[in-house]
């Protein structure tokens, strides 16, 4: 078996990735066995601590497995997902390019791979960012409604509905925003959307020309730059600090920007959230240069300190702001339902826009999500909800401050379901090394880099809590802290 | 009440529409009397006939209500989704177009107004193409088994899942495409879009650039011709026969053509079966043109004479050909699942673009699916209503050549849920008038004539009948022969 090691990534990624794909596209057969990491060891060069890793690994995600006393073998049934996947992977932008003429749209996206997702590996303590909430969404209650909704089914939910959404779903989104966010709108000015990433590429697709200037914030969600990027758009990152987005830092107000993509109540992923005299700045600019903007309100639902900001949406008066939510946060992301509120003028081209894409969403589950909101699960739920990720907040804040005192620095714990935590004192380079590190550990985080156009010098990582009880936030933080330890003492200086 | 009657479309259709538009923007208050036909007819100068026409109509839709000896009344309820239908018809190009400025993709799709779904009347007699079937979809079974899935949720199902979709769907789909449309595929190909709708806008966005050549069929799919009309594409129509799409006919291999739009199964409307050497040819010249060919098998289903015909995709061996289908047609339309089989090289940039577009369509229905599809229910259903729709076809052709013996001529009844029939005694001129006559009197048609980008001189309805019995097919036609004969008796020669 031989693996080569020159490629990006450290070589315990190295060793991982080779081993993987061996597998995945089976020249490594399920049932068979590896040699010892010490035949591997001195065949490669590589030294048996290293090879041992990157074998903990695979072992931890199910690609390999241990038999006591035998060696380690290849799983004789793979992790789920793992072959679609690696499916996607091994279509590689050339591979796609010269087999058809691919649009620019087509190439941009192949090229820069900006709609492959991260890979989610299996792990016991996974911060990640996004992942549903461990105490139980009221599923009895889902499939009761849903139920009912499919028993008394009409002839008019069975057929196309409109492209806008089920009217029902569209009132009681307008109700709830009004009432909790402060957006000024009616029904009619609410488009159901597949999630919030529909939103944005509709958007997107009819505001944005290729060449375009887009404003993104820096750091920002990497889901809004992958499509702004796809359209082609030239992005101009505007800085963000502890306030959220710096409007001092916007371009002039001739400068042609299209749109502001803006994450006002916990900017993505800094934290921040952004003053009304901040906001205010904004919408004056916008209305000065011509640009919309877009506002999401990606996980407004949790606040914990501080007063309410209303959105920028509600300050404008719906003039040149595109709000857009979703409900994938606070109920699961599975749903794929989230919502837009458009300015009177971009309501007709939106939904024309819905329609050719893919028409409307779902039906019964439009109505039963109304049904949901309306007879008060949904906010009962919510409830519910920031409780216990007040409580996981809590835990996890004197976590932090228990394994790392003033090593650390927090942002964004105001609001929101995850924070950042920069480690002052360990170099950016040891970012990666951390976090295969810790998952081999069983511990889940994201390095928060990737979110920057330029990072910073320091390593810092997302932690999401949402998911995890809080003894599982006290355990996975010490096992967290045990590897940076481990890796930033023996890092050369 | 003042009526503008110098607009398009029939008197009776302006004085409708103006109605109408005062019924939804308030004017005319919900319980309002109205004026006397009479009183309207001398003051307004039209017939008395024709505003009653206009009456009749308004009130089988609902906006209006007679009482017996009282006169007419604005109903005090509005019919279910005429306001969200007149807000986004409110919201025309200039209103947009002035307020922001659009993307080329969104001034194309304002201006020629391509994603405006046409309205949906409430009649009793509804040939409209694409409504559900009446007899019942297995709804206990689907609810049994969206329960299980939901009671056996698992922490996958709720996450983000797949871009290409849930793998159990995936190869539920590609073992039924193989088993029963000669489709050569392994799931690994399948990708889950909400409805064909999406897989034709995703394979416009990858492939298609502004000013491009695509060809389409003439007649042809709306759903289709708009996306790629909004994607900037030049249209190239080609024509269609008995045997479908004619290969003589497409340009030279040389024009630079991108894709080709086809139906093979069953020309949509015009309802020819593509016989194997027109399939050979046109996959010949694909090979020869570098085009892509996109095969819609949107009612494959459905077969009553002749040999099944394998799918274009499975004679190509898959490397030129995009083939789609949906659920809608043969489950219910408000499901919005369908799939894409794709060529190796596609299959990265479309679960890209689809990640980008709106993440995956949502998990617990695509894994519903997936049980009902695996345990049979699908197939199952589809036998019953092969067998409901095989008598619902008999019954239309016995109740066309019972009313209208050899004045016409009937396409496409081999195949599908649908037929196209030709009027060679009536003028194309007298459609609208025929279809706002029939409205009237209950029965819904669709002239065929917007489906082609140059309409034959005679008139030609589009006749869906699956979602009527055997005895409305025979009484709706029944009403349809009788205003067909006085409308043609009473028109000019």
């Amino acid at each position: 078996m031989l693996v080569r090691l020159d490629g990006p990534g450290t070589l315990v990624e190295q060793i991982y990735a080779a081993l993987r794909a061996a597998i995945l596209d089976g020249s490594l057969r399920p049932g068979s066995r590896l040699p010892s990491t010490r035949a591997l060891a001195s065949e490669s060069g590589v030294s048996r601590t290293t090879t041992q890793a990157a074998f903990d690994q695979l072992v931890s995600e199910g690609y390999l497995e241990t038999r006591p006393g035998s060696g380690t073998y290849v799983a004789a049934e793979l992790p789920d997902g793992s072959m679609a996947a690696s499916r996607t992977a091994a279509t590689s932008a050339s591979d796609a390019a010269t087999a058809m003429r691919l649009s620019a749209f087509g190439r941009t996206i192949s090229e820069r791979r900006l709609g492959v997702p991260n890979p989610d590996y299996p792990v016991r303590f996974n911060f990640r960012y996004g992942l549903p909430p461990v105490e139980s969404f009221p599923y009895d209650v889902w499939r009761r409604l849903m139920n009912r909704q499919i028993q008394n089914i009409s002839l008019r939910s069975l057929r196309y509905g409109p492209a806008e959404g089920a009217q029902s779903l569209r009132e009681a989104i307008a109700l709830y925003l009004a009432r909790s966010r402060g957006v000024v709108c009616t029904a009619g000015q609410v488009v159901v959307t597949n999630g919030s990433q529909q939103a944005i590429d509709l958007t997107a697709r009819l505001l944005v020309e290729r060449g375009d200037l887009v404003v993104i914030e820096d750091p920002h969600y990497q889901g809004a730059r992958n499509v702004f990027a796809a359209a082609g758009a030239r992005m101009v990152p505007c800085p963000v600090d502890a306030d959220g987005l710096d409007p001092d830092f916007l371009p002039p107000a001739d400068a042609g920007v299209r749109v502001v993509y803006v994450t006002p109540s916990h900017q993505f992923p800094a934290g921040g959230v952004m003053p009304i005299a901040r906001r205010l700045a904004l919408l004056d600019w916008a209305a000065r240069s011509g640009a919309v903007i877009f506002e999401d309100d990606y996980d407004s639902e949790y606040r914990y300190d501080g007063r309410p900001i209303p959105a920028l949406q509600g300050l404008d008066g719906g003039g040149r702001v595109v709000y857009a939510g979703t409900f994938s946060k606070v109920m699961f992301p599975s749903l794929r339902i989230g919502y837009v509120v458009l300015p009177p003028g971009m309501l007709g081209p939106f939904a024309a826009a819905k329609w050719l894409a893919d028409r409307h969403s779902p039906t019964i589950e439009q109505e039963t999500l109304a049904a949901f909101i309306g007879e008060g699960h949904f906010e009962r739920h919510l409830r519910r909800s920031r409780a216990a990720n007040a409580s996981r907040r809590e835990a996890l804040l004197a976590a932090l401050a228990g394994e790392f005192g003033d090593r650390i620095q927090i942002s964004g714990s105001n609001a929101g379901i995850h924070v950042v935590v920069w480690f002052s004192d360990v170099s950016a380079d040891l970012t990666a090394s951390i976090v295969t590190a810790a998952r081999a550990e069983g511990v889940g985080v994201n390095p928060v880099a990737p979110y920057y156009l330029s990072p910073p010098a320091v390593a810092g990582f997302l932690i999401g809590y949402a998911s995890l009880s809080e003894s599982e936030i006290r355990e996975g933080i010490g096992r967290l802290a045990r590897v940076i330890e481990t890796i930033s003492s023996t890092a050369p200086r």
